[in-house]
């Protein structure tokens, strides 16, 4: 069946290439002893099956219209946008519950949500800025749609946005002539992938403040994915939806039922503040798939309404929270801190973000990943999660699949390298 | 939540707009009483719920794994499209069932896989050559990316591809040096939407031949949504897939279990000829969503490891023939075929597709259509469906949703505008 002539792509399909991370995931492959802490999955045990199985059973005998498994439409369930409406104004009561209705429609996970931002907001050459670290696969999707991407500066120490620095650097893109590019800001702001932390009100604000300062009023794109996945407390600071800081920039905040529910139903959803950009967005998506499968929208409808979401992150928190503690506790048992690596453990979410000691270099690409992979452990080189200038001597660890006693093996597999990268010259360290 | 400052929008965005079906979605709505055979949807009372619900009663007793709640892979579970493979092989035995497996990747609805490969094919300006009527969801999508779209002439009466008139239109288009813009060809060639015909061997055998004899050896996606509708007999034609004539050219072809099982599951697949056409098109997927619900998957490998779809077929088939049965006989029954509308029964699919006496005009706009929606019955005006020179009498009417006695209601409201029309010198018609 192959062809003889091969076809001739466009500029996008030009540009797309395999992921970066696919040689990682070829390694994995390969090696089936591997202890992969690299894949941002979501933790197996704690799935919410019998739950899923009650609800389709549930529809089965009692929805005789069968309407659940014909089309849905193409913005979301009515029903599901209110109810997902009332669970994001319940963690923040200062939002006003009838304009996240009004905005709100259901996406294949965030993912996709992210995608038509994009899509309907930037051309290739145009500048997003972008929080730093930041979600790697959305970096990925930017190179793919040939829209670059500009960090937004952070304390080295703290890694707490630098306001200065950020109005320096605004200065300067408009200095260039760049910030007529500059089409949109997206920030990860809760329980970050990759770093763990959070945004907080006043970087979220010195952020807007600067943009309104270099009159660079563009959409801004907040990335809630993790909100949810809080341990113990959500974090206290509200989103751009409802902080009179952000009130004149066009809104779009995203977030998703995958990782606080079922990965496997992907259904995600977004709000957004602008009537007209909402509009374009769902007219693309329209083109993508006229809808997200109506079945897995009604199965969440049913979850939420009958509490079950509620219950699942009773589950789930302090599940995750359990095993953070397990990778955490086998990384300092190993002496990391010893040896100069540094991480703060997070208050919520799947990743703990470790910065090497001078020297080390973690790249995808160096000896230390190498030894890592050859000591049956894989890791996502922190590399890969910076829109620019990315520095070489970070990692970002995902608790999200293994069980706790496999979790504290591979931190011990870890750490076993970080040893050894510690003390043998061979490696050429610093120590 | 409303902003003050309105985004500014990318060249796609800009493109953006509601479909033209849009107006009619809105009038629907606004008439509650009306009796829609316009909307492509499919038959609410033979949906497998018991099926579904039994599939994922099984997984959960059976499967301790959970995983098929957790994220699966970008191009979809390996055993689906296995199982995928073998059904589509079991219809066309020439096929060679390891390259159909190879190049078998899983979508959002067959939609997705359309949409994709326009993404990584084609630019703005450049050209898709359609069949003739054709898809209006993909002659929309064709738009909303900036590209044009030429049809493939069609012998008026009959309504078969004119090889001649095609040789003559490429011939043209090569004087006018806008072969090199044509970066695909594509069509519907089973029990098609909007026309309910199937493409004879012939006629894909010259519209080959065509190209090539114009050297425009460009990707062919061939679009089989609802090749598994047949009422009695698999149209017999082969798909590009095992044609020797399209041997030379990257081939894509489309199909999906949404109109053969449940359009709730939104499940579809595609295989493709060309490796890296292939991969392109997959690493854009996993910009959009880096994979399908994987529940979705497992729920439909599940029903298919057992037989599943083809019980569902066997349902789903004699249904859809009695149902397109009672609106043919409505419409015949209310004297249309005196009128002057002619019109086929097809063998399989989901329309029939009319064609109005000379003089009048079914288009959205038309006195006709506003009359059809005053007398309560909903259709989709032909226009919408060519890719260029759209004429204005024709008609799709979908027979998917509605009951039977609903139809028959349907037809006889529809006649009863023909009637009107034909006899009513006000409405400007001949008679």
């Amino acid at each position: 069946m192959s062809s003889s002539v091969s076809p001739s792509f466009s500029a996008l399909g030009d540009r797309a290439q395999p992921p970066t991370i696919a040689r990682l995931m070829a390694m994995a492959l390969e090696n089936p002893a591997l202890l992969s802490i690299a894949a941002g999955f979501t933790d197996n045990a704690t799935l919410p099956v019998a739950q899923v199985e009650a609800v389709v059973r549930r529809l089965a005998q009692e929805d005789r219209s069968n309407e659940y498994l014909q089309y849905g439409s193409n913005h979301g369930r009515p029903e599901l946008r209110r109810l997902l409406s009332q669970h994001l104004c319940a963690l923040e009561p200062e939002l006003d519950y009838h304009d996240v209705q009004r905005g709100c429609f259901i996406t294949n996970g965030s993912q996709q949500a992210l995608y038509l931002a994009m899509q309907v907001l930037c051309d290739p050459g145009d500048i997003v800025l972008v929080d730093r670290p930041s979600y790697f696969v959305f970096l990925e999707m930017l190179k793919g749609l040939g829209i670059e991407s500009r960090s937004i500066p952070v304390d080295e120490t703290t890694g707490l946005v630098d306001e200065e620095a950020f109005g320096k650097m605004l200065g300067a893109m408009g200095e260039r002539g760049e910030l007529a590019q500059v089409k949109a800001v997206y920030f990860v702001s809760y329980f970050s992938n990759p770093s763990g932390r959070s945004l907080t009100r006043d970087e979220k604000a010195a952020i807007a403040r600067q943009l309104q300062a270099h009159q660079a009023i563009v959409p801004v794109i907040e990335d809630a994915a993790y909100r949810d996945i809080y341990y113990e407390q959500p974090w206290p600071a509200p989103s751009v939806l409802s902080m009179t800081e952000w009130a004149a920039f066009p809104r779009l905040y995203t977030s998703t039922l995958t990782k606080p529910f079922a990965t496997g139903l992907k259904v995600g959803f977004a709000t957004c503040s602008d009537i007209e950009w909402r509009a374009k967005m769902l007219h693309v998506k329209a083109h993508h798939d006229f809808g997200t499968a109506n079945f897995n929208q009604r199965v969440m409808e049913a979850v939420m309404e009958t509490g079950g979401l509620l219950e699942q992150l009773a589950v789930i928190r302090p599940a995750y929270q359990k095993k953070m503690i397990a990778l955490d506790t086998a990384l300092r048992d190993g002496g990391l801190p010893e040896l100069g690596w540094t991480w703060e453990r997070p208050a919520g979410g799947l990743y703990l973000w470790l910065r090497a000691p001078e020297g080390i270099d973690t790249s995808l690409e160096s000896a230390f990943c190498q030894a890592c992979v050859e000591a049956g452990v894989l890791y996502v080189p922190g590399e890969l999660c910076f829109g620019d200038d990315a520095p070489s001597d970070t990692i970002r660890l995902s608790f999200g699949v293994l069980a706790e006693a496999q979790l504290a093996e591979a931190g011990r597999r870890f750490c076993a390298v970080a040893q050894q990268f510690a003390v043998s010259p061979n490696c050429s360290v610093k120590v």
